[in-house]
């Protein structure tokens, strides 16, 4: 199964030992993105992994090219445009105190300012399987938003499975209000086989509205299976978050036409919770290709995503033996 | 409001990542002190802040200077004489194992050398509306204490608020015994309008008791009013700090000629405690030199306390933003 | 004497140990600029000095704001808007391997997307008495071209001293040719007095000519003279760069209007030599503020020159102490 | 009281702040070890102590040898031979991710190929009076298992005491089964008299035999005492760990011919719990040496183990006062 | 041109800015081998490049394939066996004080425990135009004697071209004398199409004598091409190091069947020079991959070589774009 | 032979790669002194060594005891008093700008308070058979003048050989005048068998005259010989600095009662100058104690002062094999 993956690239800066910008002159670089972090994970379970964006033709684009090999991603699908990649610094928070995320002009980077007519598709989407689109590219500009339909709609035209993320985003969106978003993803919702989502991104993006009249877990199964059956999607999934007095849980579920299978919530420990979510979508991406059951689709999604908050950066760096490990032996903290 | 303090400049060093003084020839270099650190809290709320000390007239002297300005605090009241810093090293503890201290050298600083001849208060004086004066000055050696009273007098005389801390420190008061340290507490008591300190700074320093036959609570208000009334104060301050199983509480009072408020407890969690009291001593300054009620101030100052704890360093370095984000949201960990 | 300047604040983004941007994942970052740089100098000089530009109302404005009082430079006339700052990412070169600087888009940061109408240029002219402005803001955008105007036009009016630099890129001028520019420059030019440029910025962006019956040094010497009487300029100034076998020299003029002063060559050793020519500036612009003769104030800003080229970044941070140091003492290497 | 040890002295790397090796080119290396843990403990506790094990005579060697000393063990009986260290990398877990050690090729050290005939054994044992031998040499090569017995046996017939650690790890002894090391156990526990194990060690291991009709800690007693007296050891010591919900908890145990005394647990705050295990002997050991009662033993051995796995890197390096800190003050989290 | 290499993957670890192992903890890891610095400086050029090896099947040999894709070469070639990867620490000299290299146990690693039969030759050749085998394989073991033989001989019979270097390293012979090694030089060279080396190479080691009667410039000539003759070889390429007082220069030759031409030297400055002769051999690779003339490609590979000198670490990172600018601009120091 | 060392140890605090103070905030720690760099380099030239001094007992003084035995410098004869180290900063100088050192109190530490009663000498020197006194002991504090004129007094009256040197630093004494310190100077010398110094030590310090009708390399030789017979001392012993256009070269001298031999200079290649001296002193103490040819150790000595030079931090660090290699192998860049 060859997965690719149809995103930005941006560059993260991130001061050392909790310290925030104000006390250090000391930056850690790294090149992440939602489709670099699934398809790295997916690369370290085994998966050939290739991604296709525009970077700048210069030694920071040449630099995000290395970082992206070396994360196991195939890279000879980049292209170059413009002359800017979109950056972000993240100031690491320590218990009550939140970690402080500040972006910078995502907008006017080479991935921002590349349409359809920037990107070979076409061959592209010959040497692949499946396909990942960030759902971030219909926030982001026209050309990105272009881009994504016109690569949703050959690959499905071309029997190229589709996955799609709603990563709906409000600050990218204080311009446009929901109806300008609803209508995008409205757009592209038919060319996909695999959504990641949330009951949320139904109602408030979608405006579909739940079932009162059922209980409220039913009503959460009725509305998943309204939506894919409205779009012809295979599967649905997504995470939930809870809190316990002072513990966090991450479980998650996935649906396809016949059941939505919820996981067991595992405790999070959270030493860097950016892009933790990743983690949950490379497990069941893993699972959907290998047609694992949906039980244990969640159930080691649910692992990995865990897994994926206590590892520095955005990027899962996990492998099919540590998530099986710690599913079987969750107790050891010493493999010698 | 022009706020101002005089205080001592130590260096911080620092080794990284909770190792000991053995195990790393890495130190971090920071740049502290009471005074600095309420300064330039407040600072980071808005306030124009400047400290009054001494420095050596060398490059480590100007570095310290940077790294005030840098911390947003006016340098241009800070002289030359001598030619040390006191500095103390802080071993992180982890857990079980307690942070250790160990202090070089502070009565043969700049600061600990110079008596009120080596300032200009008269003209400094005029210049602002509220000094803080760090008790420690009363602990470290006559030229100090010398400062402290003529500053305090000074200000006072011309109308300009006094603030003053308590801060007694037993290992700096080794060869003088309690009665010698009172009786120079009582000598600065009468110029101060905001003082901050515990029950224990009345009973075990001042020699006041307690009025038995009143209930706890109340003992603690009967005291704290007696206390305000004899040395004509406006406004004190303090915190407590308790433990319940492994968990750890901050809280804190604020008491007006007519009320002792006090707030809710709030959860420590503790990246680095040293310095954070001065996070509670800058939150309830705001308080009082914005006139907010009194329980606003003690929810503010026990937030900003709370939070204190999570920095790196000494220094809080807190803006309004961030205190209000964590009384109105404080279940979120990520902010983009 | 109070100094200010107008002008852009980048982050500078530096691998440690003369790696390549590929080679590392640390980075250390400072902020840079030409304003802040020359401004720095000045303000370790003993100068008053102050900073007006706009930065992001982020996390990033803030540690660029606190880095830029560190440096010694006033902060209140910063505003806010936008929310970018540009950057460049610098990779420092080693014997023959060239320093490679690579830059993410400068255009859309908030000083490049801010004019006349986002500063308060009539309020902060009654605190100066001399303003410094870069040419970059001549190249970069129209609002920064705009804002550039109006404040040399305001300033002029006033009876405050302008001081500009030519500072032409033609990476940043690749869509406006020379004529482009030269309408600009000679727009700015009549309300300058102390101006920073080559013969070549005469000539080949000015368009005048050498008047070639002359001997070299003469026509240097006419050409300087008749662009000074031209635009009423005062004091013109600039630096020459000379290579012998494998030595490399520092050299740089300074003319009135009677006189162009050429100072000894010193030889360079180069630690960075990124902002090593906002040294030479600095020098020059203190001798004319305190009225030195020419031959002191080139002696005085070639050394300074020479000096920034072996200090890490691109701010100088030299003192007077250490300039009239390497002048009288140049052998000394150690200082206890 | 001299306490020598015999046994390997590895490298470690690891990388900072919890990055696994594919994030990080940055690597801290510490020398360390079984015999190298307990005697730096010791050292700290004020005994004198003497490494005797073989390193390469090239930088490396000496670099050892340097950070040996500096962990205040006595460096004059480590010989020279072949050209190797063995090391092992320690990726950091955090929460749930268990903390990964990847060994690198022990049995070609120069530890491991260097039998009896490499050491001056008989004059070592002149100086000493006691000698740890850590079990891994029964694992590691024919020639450290030779080694083991010979110093083992010299040792007991000058009267030098000898302890010995089970230490079996399955991972280095694939190769030979169990029958083939309990030959080697059995050979060497006649010459030792403290030695530190589970009872799983002896009932795996040795073969021995639960006596079911007991009740389960009379069991344990009664296989300790059967022990003790068939190979005549004056000492036996060991840990147990227990979770209890999410704490973990460590406690020891300390028997003589006549009791056996378990410690109470203490929780486990856990930076690095690679070595902890040393801390506990090192314990066992001051309190044997030094004649105390079992129950204060266990009790310090097992704050000392505690304080272990705060302490970044293998080795110990606590003091008597440190452990006495916390065994009086153990809410205390600052020392000043 | 498909090139790839076969060699062995070595860990670098080196202590940071020339400080030496006694002095510090932190250690820089790269992962290097003339293999993959030749390949990586290829892939840099722009040609598709593929290394077989065998890696241990661990965290570390994960690690490794991470570093080798980051540096631009494809890993799919590399299979798993073994426990141990060869190291070596790289003190970095400073003046007059050599940089020391220290080597841990190469001979056990995967690389050096892995024959003919642990590679798939057979495929491996249908994919590739080129291999290149580093001579270190004749020297190391009797295992990597026959995997190189095989992989010569098969490539040969398929007509993909063979390079060889001799890379003969005396302290890895210290046990064969030279006639060993001449047997094995003698036995592979027939298979090989270009071949680095030295004058010395073939007098020392494969025992061929200088024509004394002809001038000292036509001796080299006429053995090169009686090397050349013998054992069939189309490219024969190899560098110069002078010393010219303080001054260090780089040359080199590259010799087709009817002349040996030879580089202008080009001046040495010294940032780290391990690895340094790879850069030329890659760049006379390029030019006999691409047909250059004999006379740019030793221009050009020398260039490239003198770059290298200037890069931290083994693996020269310069693209075409870099060294054409050195050539055309050899005085510029800063590009932006 | 066992020498022994009588002198202040002192932190060193270093920002990395060339930045000033201001710049950053991470320092590394290092100890040194005069007496700690010689012992050090004797012991890594294979001497047994051993430091007599006072330092804190805390947790500093017990880092700089484990970093002094790391050294190779026996730490038994450390005692305890006080609570301070001296301290000093140093700023990396580069090309023409100089290193710059900032003193932080030294005569309030540990040593500068401690007398004669705080050392037990009496016991110390019976295990010695050398002792080198730092004639900084003379400048500091009167306690540290009584302790060294006891430990020197009791020294020779035992015949334990004393080696002195003049140290004589300005800096230090602005109070005392040369007079002052030419008493004290007098007072030792008598019991000094080698002493370090140069001609500017005989005139200005002690007062003697050059025989102007000598020529004047026979002048030189005139007043060591006067110097020696005056104060019945063995060997004397220097370093010449000189520069030649742009480079420095190092040379030294050597006397006994009959010759004053000079070595021939070597280039210097400056890494970090500090404590480059004490690599010079070391070299010919090892020839002096070995009964070394003057000739031979001048040779050494003034090889191992030049590699000394290119070592980070104060402390030689040299092996005989290293000092060797470069005097008979100079052009040697790489080792392997």
């Amino acid at each position: 199964m060859r997965i690719a993956a149809f995103g930005e690239v941006m560059m993260r800066l991130t001061p050392p030992e909790y310290l925030m910008l104000e006390q250090t002159k000391e930056l850690r670089l790294d090149f992440t993105g939602t489709g670099v972090n699934i398809l790295s994970n997916l690369a370290h379970f085994g998966c050939q992994t290739s991604l296709i964006t525009n970077l700048p033709d210069n030694r920071l684009g040449d630099a995000a090219k290395a970082s992206i090999r070396q994360l196991g991603i195939q890279d000879h699908w980049i292209g170059s445009s413009g002359d800017h990649i979109g950056s972000y610094f993240a100031e690491m928070g320590f218990g009550i105190r939140p970690t402080q995320v500040t972006y910078q002009n995502r907008r006017s980077s080479s991935f921002g300012t590349s349409d359809a007519a920037a990107y070979e598709f076409t061959s592209f989407i010959e040497e692949i399987d499946l396909v990942h689109i960030c759902g971030i590219a219909l926030s982001l500009t026209d050309d990105t938003r272009n881009a994504a339909f016109d690569l949703a709609k050959k690959a499905h035209e071309k029997g190229v499975k589709v996955c799609f993320d709603f990563n709906f985003r409000p600050s990218l969106n204080e311009k446009h209000g929901v109806l300008f978003m609803r209508e995008h993803y409205e757009k592209i919702l038919p060319y996909c086989d695999l959504v990641f989502g949330s009951q949320r991104d139904l109602t408030d993006l979608l405006g579909m509205e739940l079932t009162e009249s059922l209980e409220p877990s039913q009503q959460f199964e009725a509305i998943v299976h309204e939506f894919m059956a409205k779009y012809g999607i295979d599967h649905f999934a997504g995470t939930f978050r809870q809190n316990e007095g002072d513990k966090h849980y991450l479980s998650g579920f996935l649906a396809d036409s016949e059941r939505v299978v919820r996981a067991q919530p595992r405790e999070i420990i959270n030493l860097d919770r950016i892009g933790a979510g990743d983690g949950y979508a490379a497990g069941i991406l893993l699972g959907v290709v290998e047609n694992w059951s949906l039980e244990e689709s969640v159930a080691f999604a649910t692992a990995n995503g865990v897994l994926a908050h206590t590892i520095q950066g955005d990027v899962p760096l996990t492998t099919r033996r540590q998530v099986k490990h710690i599913m079987e032996h969750p107790t050891v903290d010493l493999i010698r």
